[in-house]
């Protein structure tokens, strides 16, 4: 099932907790920005957000997609293009709502207990009318607290079916993941 | 659910196609170990093969298989440790179903039509007594046919939601995807 609503995607580099849980900026991943757009476009997602506080890392990331978009890499990997044309350079959450709708709704990711919309009942959400929904991830440890109290929503988080718990995707692969959840084909 | 066999996942650079359908050998990519070893021990799979028949390439991975496990990044990271202690660096298939037992079953896997053995068929047989299977994926344009000749089963491909079916995800993608598929907690 693909949602009838807009689905978007944002990774934040800003605010996102370090290990000690303070409020930091990461640095870009560039393979972060391929994987979560290859991902994201493959499940029909509208945008993929990479946000980023620092101009010069927004330029980094701008060179990257103007590459597979325009450059050498769209004709070395065609494949990559259209991934890479949903990628939306901002930054910040701010610029995320202005670019898809003040009325959107944010759902907030966590690897922590504490999420509160489960797979379920966030598919029957996708599936009916409503404002368009932005999905956020954090790079670093996760999203800052207070990314987590304006959002609508917290997903409920990945669990591991190991006994210890373990617990440490990347969050290419948490996305990748989110994204099947929410939007894979249900017949499977 | 935890099947109750053993699971391993397997990386191939050799035999893969290229673009054209060619059999080649394809370079290692830092990250896929990284990430899929991340992803594989957080799923509980015993074991991530990286299969090379170079050995300057097998001796890459093992540099970073070390720097993580016994050098300076198990101090900085150490939630990396116990997810690449896991990689085990072989050159060959062959190699594989010593380490993990000759009665094993592979399982093949493919972004192309062709696969036959579905989810729910997938995870029954893996809550069931058995051999260990180990799952095999793919780098460059995914695994050579005399690899898909030689599996047990090949795996029902993650099929893209989108009308013009669009479906580029990377390998550290669609292994994170599959180990939830198959082994992910069921009451999600």
């Amino acid at each position: 099932m693909t949602g009838s609503r807009e689905v978007a995607v944002a990774l934040l580099h800003y605010p996102v907790v370090d290990r000690q849980g303070a409020v930091v900026t990461t640095a870009v991943t560039n393979l972060d920005v391929h994987d979560i757009a290859r991902s994201a476009h493959t499940y029909g997602l509208s945008k993929f957000f990479v946000v980023h506080p620092v101009a010069a890392q927004r330029e980094l990331v701008l060179r990257i997609r103007t590459h597979w978009v325009d450059g050498s890499g769209a004709r070395r990997i065609p494949d990559r293009k259209p991934a890479m044309e949903i990628v939306r350079i901002v930054s910040s959450l701010d610029d995320v709502m202005a670019d898809v709708g003040r009325n959107a709704e944010l759902w907030a990711t966590s690897a922590a207990p504490g999420g509160t919309l489960d797979v379920g009942h966030a598919r029957e959400a996708l599936g009916a009318a409503g404002p368009p929904v932005v999905i956020l991830f954090g790079t670093g440890w996760g999203l800052a607290p207070e990314v987590h109290e304006r959002s609508a929503h917290r997903l409920v988080g990945i669990r591991s079916p190991r006994v210890d718990g373990y617990n440490h995707l990347s969050v290419r692969a948490a996305a990748a993941i989110t994204f099947d959840r929410l939007l894979g084909d249900s017949a499977v």
